[in-house]
């Protein structure tokens, strides 16, 4: 029986600052906890010149990394570096050498993920990773084993602090994107390069994790349709909230019928909902998941998605979890992807094409008589019928270009993007058709 | 290694008989999971005439429970039986015998978890409970792993699903409450008995589970402050609402300094909480609890607090649980209450008068000059400051008598009681002055 459990640290920016702070300051309850110490034993870093807390003891930092991955004193490695090199290769030299591997990085999970946890299965050791999706939500935790009993019937959340901030910044104070971007990337809410953020990259990372633990189903973040927030601009804030909806930046994965099979539905979009459902209450940088059990019905959890201190509670979670392994011998207890390695599915991604909710469109167009009739007649041609219209600007043969926003019917996402691109092509359409999801069960 | 988890069940009500379809329902995500089947091998009834669902085998029901309970192929004993006897006796039985338990119980456990925590840590076999609190709401795994890094700041929950839907179809419909719980026991939502629910009593067996599970404290019910919403009427709706709050049923755990000491402030009521707070829009017979860590911040868990399968899912998800420490032999790895046994602490229950908030104040008094001055008077000699106030009804010497309703500033609970029986014994007072806490953090 180990009386301590010994880690090292890669990594030591505002996460790895609030990890060594946390072990600190929570000490008492952490051993209360675990029964055991737990104890720093070398810190790696980037660049050893830098200013760093007092907190952090200066004799246990090192720029050499590797040294500290593969010490014989350390038995779980806590990777807060981010990125793919070196933090791959860091885990994976841990991991060959038996060690237990906590980590936040998600773009490393989504992207290497299953060849370092069949690693970890073979080597019996723990590669844990909840603080990697939705920062200080136990969300990993609770598709692992609170709702281990259960069928996922769908799975939908908030899972970019950023974009949620942007949104709903938008949202509030009418602002357009770039000027709410601007704002957040001075206000530390958003990274100088935004792209993975506000593009999706980073909730499909996520995403592809927790489908994987909800469905037992191998997904990579390349399977999954992602369309950014930066392409919403205020006035679909605005037409949105006519129609009795907000715009939310959404993670969805569900089992759906394909042919004879089930496949999933994987996707990240910004959405419509209803502004009485809950996730239209999840505002600001907050992140939110929403669960659908079969028995359950739904489960929502929600929290600071992103930060120095949550990031390093869910973290230090880990750690202890780790340690209550290592106390009585149970590494892999728990399967890492929440079903056994022989259980794991290889599902299929269902066409985004398949995909079939209301849509809202908005099209600006001449002020021409017959405009609106030949836009719905293209619609109509491809399935698509409309539920409500709203046109506005423009008076009857001005040179003001009109806007047209609809709300259309259920509508076949195929169909849909055949009638936008044929109406893209009319000479009095003055820009690209925006097209946004109605995701009704929010 | 056991290749097999075989279940002795107890009770076979609508939840029983739940736990039976999701295992059948759920046999091979379960089996996918944990690795191992799960296998009911008897199941206790009261009543063996009685009819049941065609999924509960026949051959395995018995009305000997303590057969079951003591069965020698019974790997884990699930009561869900409900009531202190002979619930506890069973329970007891089988863990004398070494036998995993998984309850639902919360009464059970709130009056005897104690002995029966320190049975089962004795005999290194696990007790489990995440059914007892919140249903579906997997709150007892995330204070006890999740974040088992954290220290708990506050935690403040709806834990009574009936007390949550009688109060928001009477703040949606404006009824009063005996109306509406006539209604609720109509529709199944209460019991022919509603004085557990309505009366603060299951709530706070509740939050002597959580407030132990969060503080590493040992807390009995009777220690905990307890007012039920029967005393809520639609008129307090009303004005809540009109100084931008709404009424919800709270129960309450947080460390405050008392002294020199630190004690938990321990209380279950219903309380103005803001219009826009998460608790605010949590509706119906919806579950939350709203936890806030040192490091984490607040985090929010809602979902179905009750019904049979919701409960169902739970109570599996720990049989599951249990599997998973049988087939690595790793029992009593994760503390039962979060805290190893010598770390739990004997945390006094600050005295309730002690408590200082804003308080929603309602009297109803003879209309005649000089009565709220001479009330304010009151107030004001026991230190109960005034911040808002409305006056209604009546109309100047009239023998209707009229409202008096103040929002007041911060003051201590012993204060306002004091003051309140003073002005109670006043002889234009009509009734019993009405008093409700506002929460102002929720």
């Amino acid at each position: 029986m180990t009386r301590k459990v010994r880690v090292g640290l890669l990594g030591c920016g505002v996460v790895g600052t609030g990890i060594v702070r946390l072990l600190h300051d929570n000490a008492r309850t952490i051993e209360g906890r675990l029964g055991a110490p737990i104890e720093i034993v070398g810190i790696a870093v980037r660049d050893l010149s830098k200013p760093r807390d007092a907190i952090v003891s200066a004799p246990l930092v090192t720029e050499d990394a590797m040294s500290v991955a593969t010490h014989p004193d350390v038995d779980v490695v806590v990777e807060v570096m981010g990125g793919l090199h070196p933090a791959g290769e860091l885990v994976k030299a841990a991991l060959d050498l038996g060690k237990h591997v906590v980590t936040a990085n998600k773009a490393l999970l989504a992207e290497e993920g299953d060849a370092l946890l069949e690693t970890a299965e073979q080597k019996k050791v723990d590669l844990y990773f909840e603080a990697a999706v939705a920062g200080g939500i136990p969300i990993i935790r609770v598709l692992r084993e609170g709702l281990a009993s259960d069928r996922i019937v769908a799975l939908r959340g908030i899972v970019n602090g950023t974009s949620n901030y942007v949104l709903s910044r938008m949202q509030h104070e009418g602002l357009d994107f770039a000027d709410v971007l601007k704002d957040a990337q001075r206000l530390g809410y958003a990274e100088a390069d935004p792209t993975l953020d506000v593009g999706g990259g980073d909730a499909a990372h996520k995403l592809a994790i927790l489908a994987t633990l909800a469905y037992g189903a191998r997904v990579h973040p390349r399977e999954i349709l992602k369309e950014g927030i930066d392409t919403v601009g205020a006035v679909d804030m605005r037409y949105a909230e006519r129609f009795g909806f907000v715009i939310k930046p959404l993670a969805i994965a569900r089992p759906v019928p394909w042919g004879r099979e089930e496949a999933l539905d994987l996707r990240v979009h910004p959405a419509l909902v209803s502004k009485s459902s809950v996730l239209a209450s999840i505002g600001g940088a907050l992140n939110a998941v929403f669960v659908e059990g079969a028995m359950l019905g739904p489960c929502l959890m929600s929290g600071p998605g992103a930060g120095a201190l949550p990031t390093a509670m869910s973290v230090v979670s880990d750690i202890v979890d780790v340690g209550r392994n290592m106390l009585v011998d149970s590494h892999a207890r728990v399967p890492t992807r929440a079903f056994r390695g022989e259980s794991l599915q290889t599902m299929r991604v269902r066409p985004s094409a398949e995909h079939r909710c209301r849509w809202y469109l908005r099209f600006s167009v001449a002020d021409q008589a017959g405009v609106l009739a030949r836009i719905a007649g293209v619609l109509g041609g491809f399935d698509v019928s409309i539920e409500q219209m709203v046109q506005e600007g423009g008076r009857g043969g001005s040179s003001v270009p009109a806007t047209l926003v609809m709300l259309t019917h259920e509508a076949r996402e195929g169909d849909v993007r055949e009638a936008l691109s044929e109406i893209a092509r009319l000479a009095y359409c003055h820009e690209a058709p925006r097209a946004l999801r109605v995701e009704e069960d929010a």
